[in-house]
């Protein structure tokens, strides 16, 4: 399993999503997972857990990168948590350790995400977040996953 | 000189503003010293250092909290560089350090820290700057360091 | 594959270690893979490298912990590279995730490590590292790996 | 007031030393201020809070980083408190902050920033701590400030 040259897919997130979002979460995580890329996300709840669990459903890898010191804080759809200690300001390694950022709905932690994806390079996919410049506005899960691979996988598209 | 118990007002923005605000930031800065504030900010150049310049020439006092890991980084208007070794991630640790704070155009970094600002609780003032939720707009230097301490000083506004 | 609830155990050890603690490193890395646990270090070169060479070496599973801003920096037998930008303030977060540490050799950094260890109550074993109270010290790279493992399998020690 | 130019000398230590060690660090932040440097610390209790009113007591400028995002936090002998929300990696910061370090007593906390302050090349003095390579042990409070000083004020000493 050659886990290091798979493209990561950054979810990012509110940790109280409408119900509407949550599904949309679930379905982007599916899609990360058969399209074979890793998901990356904040390692809680609501839509980085909803998007977690659709990976997870189709046999995908999931990395949680965490506010706090134990690894014990992740949802149970998190392979792999990574504890940080860093509380709000681990929002930007959660930016810096995806290839590509999908933003869905979200509140002022994911806006603190949409900036740092930008500030490193990365393409920022959006689905009821913040309208701003910076953000690429998609309608569907199919279409923010289609995007986010869209650069890395030139050839086949 | 009782310097724990005086409001700080981050100012935050680009490292190349346009000429126009860097005079503004300037001014904000100047009026942040003269009110008795203390003026925290990320202690580089552009809008940080005009800030800083302008505090220092009405005799503030400024902090400056730097992304890296030495404090001979910091601009010639700080009085008090911290060194943080944070990278981009220091951001968060500017909006942690201010009771309030001023937007002056910028970029994608101002954006993270106009969002920590709003995730920290502190007000976030702009001019000229990201046109969000979560940003209260102004015209002027003066109407921005008014509005800043408006909360503090309740009973002689 | 339940990678979430393998035991981690974290080798701490210098960049430019002697050859003899290559050596030590590369055999505690693939008795680490042998008995089922993830690789956790500081994802660099010398001892980090030796012993993700040798968990690589025995289909082990292995995560770095960087402290630069890119995954590009993790040596080649990192399948988990994870960016934090922090600098030596990683030293913090490779020792927050690990269940486990075993140093060899080091300097000053690796004592960092030994120290985070200690304050996140995790045990630190030993080889040829800081003789100093908080290191359990052990002589050969078996005696490490099997009480690095034996709070956590006590049934079949 | 040239606050930018005068040396910083930080002072660490456990929150829960030994009377006998709250007493030292008193007596070298009263030496510290009196000799016109300003002191870093932790800024919370124990040594580091000894530590700060003896600095006052003598009219000097103190600055606490502290691990959490409240400046609130820093006891009551702190001019400058500044929030780091890193826990206990803002140990890290502290050593960064200052030029020269003296510790006073302390456990795995205060040996990660003696590790730190030897990884950034800052000299760490030592009373009644880890008895360890990058320490310099001296017995008393005038000759901890005196042998952190040496270096700065060539000239007169």
């Amino acid at each position: 399993m050659d886990i290091r040259n798979k493209i990561r897919i950054g979810v990012i997130g509110g940790a109280s999503p409408e119900p509407e979002f949550r599904q949309i979460a679930y379905d982007i995580g599916k899609r990360i997972a058969e399209k074979g890329a890793i998901l990356v996300c904040g390692g809680l709840g609501g839509v980085m857990e909803a998007a977690a669990r659709g990976a997870k459903k189709s046999g995908g890898l999931t990395i949680g990168i965490l506010p706090g010191i134990s690894c014990d804080d992740a949802n149970l759809y998190i392979d792999i948590p990574i504890a940080t200690g860093l509380g709000y300001s681990r929002n930007s390694v959660v930016a810096m350790n995806a290839d590509v950022l999908i933003a869905v709905d979200g509140q002022y932690g994911t806006l603190t995400e949409i900036a740092y994806g930008n500030i490193y390079g990365k393409k920022v996919i959006g689905i009821g977040t913040w309208d701003i410049r910076g953000v690429e506005k998609v309608e569907t899960p199919q279409q923010a996953v289609d995007l986010a691979l869209k650069d890395f996988f030139p050839l086949t598209s």
